[in-house]
């Protein structure tokens, strides 16, 4: 792990680091952390220090748990692939068109968490044997739409993930990673979603093995969870994890 | 309303009365309150004084608020009809018989929220002029199941209700109320519930016209609602009561 930047503001220290290329920041407390908490950035122009993932680090940092986030594969500082910026000129023109893209989305995802996975392995492998991160133990995943599509298939693959929140998802993918899953988990749905059916986010939310689950549901657009969530998700963890 | 006995504990003080035939119970603090919540009892042999119900009060209490509880129609203390009587044998018969009882249920659903509705609301007028209880202010009702099917139609016909907690319950009938209701809420559903079709649950809480309103769905049958979710409602009224 190479640090480039330490700074602290209200206790909170944020180091941003890369590990063998991967671009990730780290976030922690003064006093000793007793959990880990993964924050998987939304698609679009989101990224590891977009402020509503930094606000939500902070928050959980004051809570007591240590905080971690990377850019997904094709976001952020990580470098982009012609592959995938054809793909996704590729689905705009086809939208523009009119015609049905939730399959290329899907696709796209599947292969953007093909990458993420190992790489959040790898920085969770490393951020074990940091000083500023206690001995391993319980470590939660939060991330909902691109989050989910790549944190669903974190979970199913990797033991140490023991409690996640998920949401603003759906499809028949993801329901498959999600048959393999039985942590305890918190899944945001939003009634009114314009991008994941109904149907498909409670799909979703059924197909998890797991037996805690709570399914969350607001109305409301895609982009517009209420704050109170971020609270729901805060006790959540702090729930399993602390 | 005449009180007939009063018990203190933990500082919480337990008052049974009576209003007009109305067999009710009144929990309160020391201190002032700043907000009310009624509960509703569940179906069976649940009442006024079921152990979980006095449970509840008792956490509502100590967050703030002043708690009744009157015993549903048909319920506790209140007289048993003989139509009722007979209504509940036929459907119990009915049901035996492997024939379908939903309707029945309904029907008999409708009609006793038809007799506890005004019920509720002379016990509010009378409480509100109590010196226990403050100055008319906002009133927040919780009720699961038989909670529902008389605490939709209760919010449906009574302004006074300003926030509410229900689930467990489905619906044309109460579908239909639940159009007229925009009070912020919460709604419970089990996903598994053996007596409410999950569909029927998930379309209430379509209905209600509420903008502010939150499902929480959770695996389990009908009585297996998790502990978190009182939780869950006390921090749903502080945050809209209080």
């Amino acid at each position: 792990v190479r640090f480039s930047s330490q700074t602290t503001q209200d206790g909170v220290t944020e180091r941003v680091f890369q590990l063998d290329g991967i671009p990730g920041v780290l976030w922690s407390g003064g006093g000793p952390s007793s959990g880990r908490v993964l924050l998987g950035h939304g698609g679009g122009a989101a990224h590891k220090l977009a402020p509503g993932l930094v606000a939500r680090a902070r928050r959980h940092v004051a809570c007591g748990f240590t905080v971690a986030a990377i850019d997904a594969p094709e976001h952020g500082d990580q470098p982009r692939t012609e592959q995938d910026t054809r793909l996704l000129a590729d689905i705009r023109r086809r939208h523009a068109a009119g015609e049905p893209v939730g399959p290329d989305i899907a696709r796209r995802c599947a292969d953007l968490a093909a990458r993420a996975v190992p790489q959040w392995q790898a920085v969770l492998d490393a951020l074990t044997d940091l000083d500023c991160v206690l001995a391993p133990g319980p470590v939660g995943y939060w991330g909902l739409s691109l989050g989910s599509a790549l944190g669903v298939p974190l979970a199913a693959a990797e033991p140490r993930i023991s409690a996640a929140v998920f949401g603003l998802a759906g499809g028949a993918i993801l329901a498959q990673a999600a048959a393999g899953i039985s942590i305890p988990l918190l899944f945001l749905l939003q009634w009114d979603d314009e991008l994941i059916p109904r149907a498909s986010g409670l799909a979703l939310f059924d197909a998890f093995a797991s037996r805690d689950k709570t399914l969350h549901a607001n109305p409301g657009r895609h982009r517009e969870v209420p704050p109170f969530e971020t609270d729901s998700s805060e006790r959540f963890f702090t729930r399993h994890l602390l």
